[in-house]
């Protein structure tokens, strides 16, 4: 009865699903089968090699072949490339590295063959010295390629995780580095105005380029060496390594050739259990599509987080009477950009828009912890939520301490099925020098309430930064201190919240008033003040700073 | 129609109440009663004034009551004192700063009176250098006896939150610090062996002296001046600052003599809404008895995060057509000492067996972010869960960094009433700087699922500590390396788990088996795998560290 495995891939969710099959069962037979020379290896660390912060190559291999196939009795093939399934047969058909075939017999298949950088066919493409970064093989070419040719000018193509990270870690070893990137904005699943903190960052390290898309390689006179990257502007970045992160693909070949059922998305598609459209096929990782929870539609997500637990659900669902459902994705990722770290969790407003959700976006900028506390760091947030539901659709921060915390919070609520009332009263970690009484997020669900018990109508700074004078007047509450030194908004209207009750006459009642201060609180209470006197009143969500980052996306090049 | 609501207390639930009043309503007629000259200061911040890591005194004081009072446009009134309430007539009898009396009529009261310290009616408490620490004049006057008198040598009674942090400030401004505690641990909402890890950095900067009740305190032949604390077995700890910082009791004399009713535990009586015995007087903060929701029972939790959002609740609650509950606490605190920090949420070990409330306890030693990037810090963590139900009860976390997100992200897990299997699935923030492709929270989930799904026994550490050799054989299934660095328990018989499948041997089938491992990791895997073959096997939880701090625990005094 003893039932045999074969899992094809061996890092993250291969390799998950390998070892918790034996934990499940002794006297299975399980045979890992993977194309590349490494298993098990920390996909996510190899930027960090690159860049010398993770000095030891061999922190990466978290498991040699050898060492992963005693530890849990495992049959590992690495070098070995699974080429067809023969669903009738229930056998994988395999190449070797001295290209011998053979057949493996399974009773249950498990593919989790990842996701391969999307590489480009245009010229220039194959010189030497034009790199992805997939796995250690990538990774040990392009530290060589540095050191051989003397490397001292990167470019960098795709502002994406990836692209963002190898871009960070080449200018930490003295690159000059040029990161290019086609949209007004680096991390997609980021809201431009938030990306915006990022790009200010990395401008700071190195030379980011947005909105010129990539066209092709500029080589050398021999057509052998990279010498530079070619943008549709025909302007040229001048450099010897050139990186490809350009996004990923699922690889889908040897499920789509075995008449698997394939995703819009292209990804492998699997019901709640990862089953294929085959029962005695699971797929995992990057190469599935995965439901999305707060945009209710299929998505392709690739990270290792989902594709760990998905590869140990699969063996669940093979080896344990009770099978588990994957109940879907939020997308949640963290990434570190130099000093500052950007996280976020579910939907974001692009999203929404696209499908025409209903959704209102919130900002707040609260400290890391107690602001009487020394050493506190401001935060920018982004809240997406549906009033009338009262549900949080989707989260976004980006800072210097006290981001992912957050965001971790926020996914565990969104998971949850929390109301804004209950992230409100959430009762989070609390002493100075770590939180605050009210933490950002029962802050972030106090200002929630307040908008969908309608206490507060809010106007969205995006709209604010494009709004005509005769559309609305713009009231500036802050302090003159505040205003001399952080200067004022040439378009608003000056009275210090303090005063406001004995200027009202000061104001119209015939167009909205759009409110700001600098953090937000000041301009609620200004905007119960003028809602209570009868003027049509909107507090600017994310005040005088969410209108600078509005200001900077208007221009993006700058 | 406007509202007169009375608030007796400007400090956190008190000040809350008053912002949030003024905010719902512009034309209620909001009064503030202060029995000090100070509202709104941050009280959980006079600890690391004293120690000077918060330099300015005037951060600490978010409001002044003149500041307070023209922001929120309040009748702010310090120095005055609430001696008496009338039900009936629905007013307040108030003493001011010179003692002269008046009424104050109101439609609604709401009570924030707090806790106020513990002193023991003993020889010598009433010496000079003899202090309680609750407010402004309290850190004054400490800062000022210490310059005066160069004081350099400070006991501190109590082990808790407020005696643990200043004990750490006074030894981070060179005092010689002698902290003193009745029990065998300090932070008795932790369990001893996850206190003990306070114990023993404590231990590095100060004298740490545990089962000593402090008896009195010994005076200059004037009996003026305190000199030292006398404890139980007459030892002398010299000292020319004494703290007491023995807890706290709710200040009810105000409520009691009014007639409302006052709760089992001294705490004033309140319902869902915040309201007490008259429905017209509310009250909130360290005061009122709140429902423990783990524990399912009331409680005292004198916190700043509860008290701020109880606040804010009873305004809401007067002052909005729909009335919010108060869903009750969990008692989330955190606390740093030196470069510890330790939190902890919901239930304690302590506490459920005090009840017998059916639970299993769970270690992990996860690092704070992923092993293989550098300054990865270990955090020992414990989960105590209803495998039946598959909820979690509490959890505990003790570390250098990511301990407090780890606390929240599972306080929110307890709150929003998510089983193991959904925290097994969360989707946490992961990148190599900031955290684990498995998160310790996905790891804490497995860990319970396991047990909870029958794949796994396991003993508590505690337990096999004290357990005899007849009644258990004890495993350790780490590497030849690790027992030469670590160090071996010599209770245990070693058979490193590479080569387990090949020495079932030498194991006995007559008496239950514990195994363990460094990490508990590989000891699941050896249970596994032992299982398998018919042993009555046990996974001891936490593995070697965890009974480690077993061992620690059974000598609390060294």
């Amino acid at each position: 009865m003893s039932k045999r495995i074969v899992i094809i891939g061996g890092v993250a969710g291969g390799a998950s699903a390998a070892a918790r099959a034996r934990r499940l069962s002794e006297d299975a037979q399980i045979i890992v089968i993977e194309r590349g020379p490494h298993v098990s290896f920390a996909n996510c660390g190899l930027p960090y090699h690159i860049g010398k912060e993770i000095p030891q190559r061999e922190k990466l291999l978290l498991h040699t072949p050898e060492s992963l196939a005693k530890r849990f009795n495992l049959d590992v093939r690495t070098r070995t490339e699974a080429v067809a399934i023969d669903r009738n047969a229930k056998t994988v058909r395999v190449k070797d590295q001295v290209g011998a075939i053979s057949q493996i017999a399974y009773d249950d298949l498990i593919l989790s063959p990842g996701a391969g950088p999307i590489r480009p066919n245009v010229p220039g493409s194959n010189a030497r010295g034009v790199f992805t970064l997939r796995d250690i093989g990538d990774m040990d070419a392009i530290i060589a390629y540095i050191d051989e040719h003397a490397v001292k000018r990167a470019a960098v193509i795709g502002g994406g995780y990836i692209g963002v990270e190898v871009a960070e870690q080449l200018a930490c070893i003295g690159q000059k580095v040029t990161l290019v990137e086609a949209l007004d904005q680096v991390i997609a699943p980021l809201d431009p105005e938030m990306a915006g903190i990022l790009a200010e960052e990395l401008r700071k390290h190195l030379t980011l380029t947005l909105m010129k898309r990539f066209e092709r390689i500029r080589t050398d006179d021999a057509g052998q060496h990279a010498t530079g990257v070619i943008l549709d502007d025909q302007s040229v970045v001048e450099a010897e390594l050139v990186i490809l992160g350009l996004g990923v693909r699922p690889d889908v070949s040897l499920a789509k050739n075995a008449g698997l059922e394939i995703g819009k998305l292209g990804g492998i598609a699997v019901n709640e259990y990862l089953q294929t459209s085959d029962p005695h096929i699971w797929a995992v990782g990057d190469a599935v599509e995965v439901r999305h929870l707060p945009l209710e539609q299929q998505a392709l997500i690739a990270l290792a987080g989902p594709a760990n637990r998905q590869g140990r659900m699969a063996a669940d669902n093979i080896l344990l009477p009770r099978k588990k459902s994957y109940a879907g994705s939020l997308g949640t990722a963290v990434v570190r950009v130099f000093s500052k770290i950007a996280a976020c969790t579910g939907a974001n407003e692009k999203q929404l828009r696209r499908l025409e959700k209903p959704y209102v976006p919130l900002y707040l900028f609260p400290g890391s912890h107690a602001g009487y506390f020394p050493g506190a760091k401001s935060i920018a947030m982004k809240l997406l939520f549906h009033p009338q539901s009262r549900t949080l659709l989707g989260a976004q921060a980006v800072g210097e301490d006290g981001v992912e915390k957050r965001i971790d919070v926020l996914a565990t609520a969104i998971k949850g099925g929390l109301t804004i009332d209950e992230i409100a009263e959430l009762e989070l970690c609390y002493a100075p020098p770590v939180g605050s009484a009210k933490d950002p997020v029962n802050l972030a669900g106090m200002m929630m309430q307040n908008v969908a018990d309608g206490l507060v109508k809010t106007v969205a700074p995006g709209d604010v930064v494009q709004a005509k004078p005769d559309d609305a007047f713009l009231l500036d509450v802050r302090s003159r201190q505040e205003l001399d030194r952080l200067g004022r908004f040439r378009s608003a209207v000056h009275i210090p919240l303090d005063e406001l009750r004995g200027r009202l006459d000061e104001l119209p009642k015939d167009r909205p008033i759009h409110v700001f201060c600098q953090s937000g609180l000041r301009s609620y209470n200004a905007a119960r003040i003028l809602s209570h006197h009868g003027f049509d009143v909107y507090n600017v969500t994310g005040a005088a700073t969410a209108l600078r980052l509005f200001q900077a996306v208007a221009n993006p090049g700058s």
